[in-house]
């Protein structure tokens, strides 16, 4: 079967599925995803088997060392996808919720119902959990899903599947409630983003240039960001010791997620006290500082910042630093160099924290605290499908609600419009 | 000057207004609204000598009666688009809002703050005053807007746009808040619809044909919405007089609104006690009546319905009937047929009507009332810049809020992820 012909039975089965899904009862998904659980702990050896496989070829392939550790499958991480979910089987049900219900001059009562968009797209590189996480979410919101994971890790996402089938079989649900193609022809990818009848919204979760090429391509919606250039700002009324600890663990906690800090902003008049201990934390921990004039006059073990440092996603042991001599300057700098991802800034001067809040315009805004808490379970969203840097319907961690959509509801007595 | 440069300049313009827009005050805005409601009332005769002009030229033209009609200002045309703006003051600021805060076990407050999606571009046909009700939703909501009318409409377009300027000039505002092209050239709209650097949404208003283009070659967002098939069920155990009332109502209050019924289905254990009736009011007041064969061997007077008639928006005094055997075969019906726009069921039986309002995949589901009421002056949203059958972002009438986004908010007191 040519792949246009496959993608569009997918996408033919995939619609009738979500009909079905959108009206399937609270206790048969929750049912599904613990039926799932136990499928993928009984079938622990058969995973690690598949993902050995998968293992071997991609060696073979000689596949960086980072994305084979992506690849590869534990006893303890089958035992964590697992875990989520059920984690996602205990999150309450986000469809059917009927909210803002108000009785009209009318004699109407009008409100809005959450419901599933209908199908979504989940496109990703190497980690075959994402395969159950992906599942999870869109099964739970009432989606049916169609998952393309990367060829490396078929045989492992192929084994996962098999687990999610039975999981839905046992509840009684479609089998092509989720689907994971077969092919890792990519010729499949552009099918996908291009079928609008059949898919509501796509997921892509990966680097930027996989994220990019989709983005620039696709046909439906695309729930994305392509950067995270996040930014603390230590204003001049800041709290030194906080601004310190929050400025190390921004950028220290961990190097490559998204809202890892990648440029402190610091107010002139508190540099002198946040620069010299803060920057002797930070090359303790081997990190590079790329400052601007002013910062290295401070700090002269710093390399000199470029203009490109500004807009640099480091995702690295790389910290871009700056003085500015207002909150305004601050304020212009990150709506300059930003990605709209997620900023934060330290102070105790309440002016200047409202301000932050309402001016940046990023997906999260935050005041006296890390940027890493921008992530959808330190939200209590309870799982993440991704974070979205764009506008329109989802900013920042989507989790099940951002997977829904509201309709209008009303509820009459016989009124007709005059 | 070429119109690439043209759009450049005007969508540069656009974005750092919206930067500006989006922390202007609640009285800034109400002010500019205000003073343009103002400013429309002092013009009314240059504005109503602007509109002869376009008139006089849209007849040289031969431009179709209905056409004029919508071209044309009157003078009490001229104190509602006036009256309009003052009541889109009178709403409530959207943006700004906190809802959700809570705090987490982290110790830290999550919660939203809306805020304007940035640009919105409106692109319309001949009715003049959608300049002025479009000019006022995107300031309310914070927006900067570039708005294109149509070519017809030109003249009286820009009087209005003077009004608007020197109410925001008055209010303080930027007066590049609301821009409305000055050229009637094509390629205009082409660039405008391809600008997302500069532009965040587009809302086109016009017939199909217009909407389909736009929706075509946008790399923006488009709020929008092609066809309003809706369709009104008569149940088996709805109320008679209920049941007539409401789908007299939903096909003859107007015939042109997108939310007037084009459908009827009748549950075949009541047909024979509505179609009689109904058929006889609807005869009476000029309706074509297109049947199914069951509903021509009750009314032999029905035309024959053909499979394009399901497909079809009449817009106009001619209805399709047809009689199903169940609930069930209603639903199918409208998912196969429908537009996803708005959908009524009649009903005193209450797991039908649950049902209905859960499984009908439309903007707006409806017990109980006529289809006519999905409309935001009606659902309480104050204006409606338009309805959405997608179901991203914004679902049916789209008010104000439609026009925003929300943000994630972090507040904390130093605390740092572990």
């Amino acid at each position: 079967m040519n792949i246009k012909d496959y993608m569009e039975n997918v996408g033919r089965a995939a619609r009738s599925a979500a009909r079905l899904l959108a009206t399937a009862s609270t206790a048969a998904k929750n049912g599904a995803l613990r039926a799932m659980a136990g499928q993928i702990r009984a079938r622990k050896d058969q995973l690690l088997a598949a993902n050995a496989l998968d293992l071997t070829a991609a060696q073979a392939d000689g596949l960086a060392a980072a994305l084979l550790d992506r690849l590869s499958l534990t006893p303890a991480g089958i035992e964590s996808m697992a875990q989520g979910l059920e984690q996602v089987a205990a999150l309450p049900d986000p469809v059917g919720e009927i909210t803002d219900l108000k009785r009209r001059p009318s004699g109407i009562q009008v409100g809005r119902m959450r419901v599933p968009l209908g199908v979504v797209g989940i496109i990703y590189e190497a980690r075959p959990n994402v395969t159950a996480d992906a599942a999870a979410l869109c099964l739970k919101s009432g989606n049916a899903a169609i998952l393309r994971g990367g060829k490396e890790a078929l045989r492992s996402n192929l084994a996962i599947a098999a687990c999610v089938q039975a999981g839905l079989a046992a509840a009684g649900l479609p089998e092509t409630s989720v689907q994971v193609l077969t092919t890792t022809d990519r010729a499949a990818v552009g099918e996908l983003i291009a079928m609008p009848q059949y898919v509501d919204v796509i997921v892509p979760r990966g680097g930027k240039g996989l994220i990019e090429r989709i983005a620039k391509d696709a046909r439906v919606p695309v729930i994305k960001h392509l950067d995270g250039v996040c930014h603390v700002y230590i204003d001049a009324d800041a709290n030194l010791d906080m601004a310190i600890r929050i400025a190390d663990n921004a950028k220290t906690q961990r190097y490559a997620p998204c809202n890892t800090m990648e440029t402190l902003l610091v107010h002139a008049a508190i540099a002198a006290r946040v620069l010299p201990p803060l920057s002797k934390i930070l090359f303790d921990k081997g990190v590079e500082l790329r400052g601007c004039e002013q910062s290295r006059a401070l700090i002269p073990q710093m390399k000199a910042a470029s203009e490109e440092d500004w807009r640099t996603e480091y995702l690295a042991a790389i910290l871009s630093i700056r003085i500015v001599d207002s909150l305004d300057a601050a304020i212009d700098h990150i709506a300059r160099y930003g990605s709209q991802h997620t900023e934060a800034i330290v102070t105790e001067d309440y002016s200047a924290a409202m301000r932050f809040l309402r001016e940046v315009d990023s997906s999260s805004v935050i005041v006296n605290a890390s940027t890493r808490f921008a992530d959808g379970f330190e939200y209590g969203l309870g799982a993440e499908i991704g974070i979205s840097t764009d506008k329109f319907h989802a900013r920042g961690p989507v989790g099940l609600e951002g997977l829904t959509s509201q309709k209008w509801i009303v509820l009459g007595n016989g009124e007709i419009r005059t």
